[in-house]
């Protein structure tokens, strides 16, 4: 039997990105047909973001590889304005790399919809979560190979295997996309309108931030100050 | 412990629609000012089916509900130009309905990706195949009810469950989009472009046909004679 | 010469629509499979809007008529989550309907963009602008007939015409498009983010409120009561 | 008054891009776990395009500046996947920059829609054509610029100006949604399917092709000999 491997981080990668805080500031000055200087982009940025000009802030493109167990995955393509390509359990015989919470993942959840808390858990709690997420993975696993083995299809054959299992894809977005991402999939202090986002899907959004930023930090520094709320 | 359930069949009910051939025709009659009895009617959506004019398709919509597993539900999603609300494991604890395929699903796929064949399998294959779906969904499911027993949030729970579990989901979509759901989905014996769908959203998308044919029974025979691609 | 003839208004009808109060509850409510009375949907949509869960809205879909002038339905186009259907200048003749201000459109605009403000304007300035709309108008008209008479293309001869000429076309979209449509095309005084929208697209965007209202009251209600920002 | 100037080329730059032949196979290689030679990739990029595996060429975008008539524009921006930014009447005093056809412009429209051919057209009919858009023209611009002078805001002068008059946006999309432009925008010897562009926009579509076609020769390669078809 393949050895089992266990994880709790995400692999979020930068893969291509087009466009930068100039690219934003030329595609909204066509409307007026006005030129500025770097520091008049500033001001303009702050204005598209405050007024819901959106439509600029969809010259920057990127594409991301990422990495993330299926329950994350699930979430993730949810969202429609962005282009995927991923694994497919039909055409590759899928890798045994299963997610299992760290230990600062909360296990608690107090409260009604749309207004969890969360609390850590009790070491019980940690290590029966633990326990479950390696039982289940590696039990799951067999009955695979099990199947390959009997000659089973591939696409029957990963029926048998748990959302934990880690799965990749290249996600192509713009900028405008890539605001709404983030405004609801990171619980960010400087959000105005709350949000509950599973953590594992936040590890995810805040890297993207990060990666993200470096192409346009004028326009991520207008979205921080503005409520993190896409234009 | 919970009973486990298992399926093999997929539920599509027709939740709502709006429009019909009448309006298809009525927002084509539009662009040249005309009207036209309803025999005139057939013949112009032949010609905008045969042309690729797909706007006027867009005039109908429709809602189902589906329950499928994951798996397929995964395939589903992948359709951006829909509407989709699904069951979350995170506000709701799941029921233990799981799918194990029929004796009629094939079982063995032989020749390369793009060009897979399938065959039925043999009766150890089957025997395999069943108890592995079986044994593997009510393990995870008692990993399940032990963390949930624990008092372990549902979000980090379900985590353990395997892409077997039935899921069910509201969309709601246009007759284009549709149409190039179904041309990708079903390998229909009057497609002009070949297709290889996964059996199970095959009979989600046999289902959706049927009961999306119904509401506008001449847009349908016009793309089943025009090799079911997508206008 | 075929006479002219001059509106300062838009028209609006409701074709068809899908949907209520009651899908959008029922469609959010497949997340934690519950169910609620018609009162507990209140509170449910109510909950929505706050929290920006947008897609059970999009269970409502509506498709509308529009007549208005060119420069009206370039801005509409550009909401992209919609289908459409317009009368083309390729294919028929066009009527000679053209768009004059009213003795209330404000005339004089002040102040810079993004902060513009409108007055009245002068009895000479209403005088100049209504002439201004019919001559050139007349003259157009008068240029396209020619051609057509000499045996010009019809898609040639309209490139004469001006923008303040009436279109018709059929637009299909969901209720939560809608609403985005509406808090971009309505300076609202309920609405949280400033917008200055043209005054004729603002007659459209009252017209479409006022009907697409009906359709389901309860979810009109949260999203004045939440500064019209779309979920 | 200001002089008014006449053209009937249009503009089409391309300002930036995301990607390659490389990025393509990249995002397709993923569903499958391999790798290939520059050589594997052309033949799994003919694979894809013939099975409309069309997700992959959306890791390929492009920005673009075009300058055309705003008929031109009205039916590039029915494009709906796909990110613009125009110039505005509303912000900006337009300039008197007008389409005039050339004497190559077939001015004939024989036939029924869907089925028209066209024919050059004799001296008169050219002669007419260009005199009435020349002066359609002028008596707009002279009615533009009075109701500026008389102090009439920019976006209530603007409605008397014609849909020859020259627009410039940016509009930034995928390659796949290129593809789909191209394949009914330009009536190409290799298409499949038939279509009937209006020449002025075929002539943007031509440009375009030319410029996106370096980013990535050999997806093009392989749209031409599928019959450009978007996959």
């Amino acid at each position: 039997m393949t050895k089992t491997e266990f994880r709790s981080t995400m692999t979020v990668e930068l893969i291509d990105h087009m466009g930068s805080d100039e690219s934003i500031a030329r595609s909204a000055r066509v409307s007026s047909g006005t030129s500025g200087t770097e520091e008049q982009n500033v001001g303009l940025l702050r204005m598209l973001m405050r007024d819901r000009h959106g439509s600029p802030f969809e010259s920057v493109t990127y594409q991301f590889r990422i990495e993330c167990p299926i329950f994350v995955a699930r979430e993730f393509f949810r969202h429609r304005i962005a282009s995927y390509n991923e694994v497919s359990g039909r055409y590759k015989v899928l890798a045994p790399v299963f997610y299992v919470p760290d230990p600062d993942r909360p296990l608690m959840q107090i409260g009604k919809p749309g207004a969890y808390r969360f609390e850590p858990g009790d070491n019980v709690q940690k290590a029966v979560t633990v326990r479950a997420h390696i039982r289940a993975a590696e039990t799951a696993w067999d009955y695979y190979e099990t199947l390959l083995a009997s000659g089973v299809a591939r696409e029957v054959a990963r029926n048998v295997l748990p959302v934990s299992l880690y799965t990749s894809f290249y996600v192509t977005l713009n900028l405008r996309s890539l605001f709404n991402f983030l405004s609801l999939r990171w619980a960010h202090e400087d959000s105005k309108v709350p949000t509950f986002p599973l953590k594992e899907i936040e590890a995810v959004a805040k890297d993207m931030d990060r990666l993200a930023r470096e192409v346009c930090p004028v326009a991520f520094e207008h979205f921080d100050n503005h409520g993190r709320v896409a234009p």
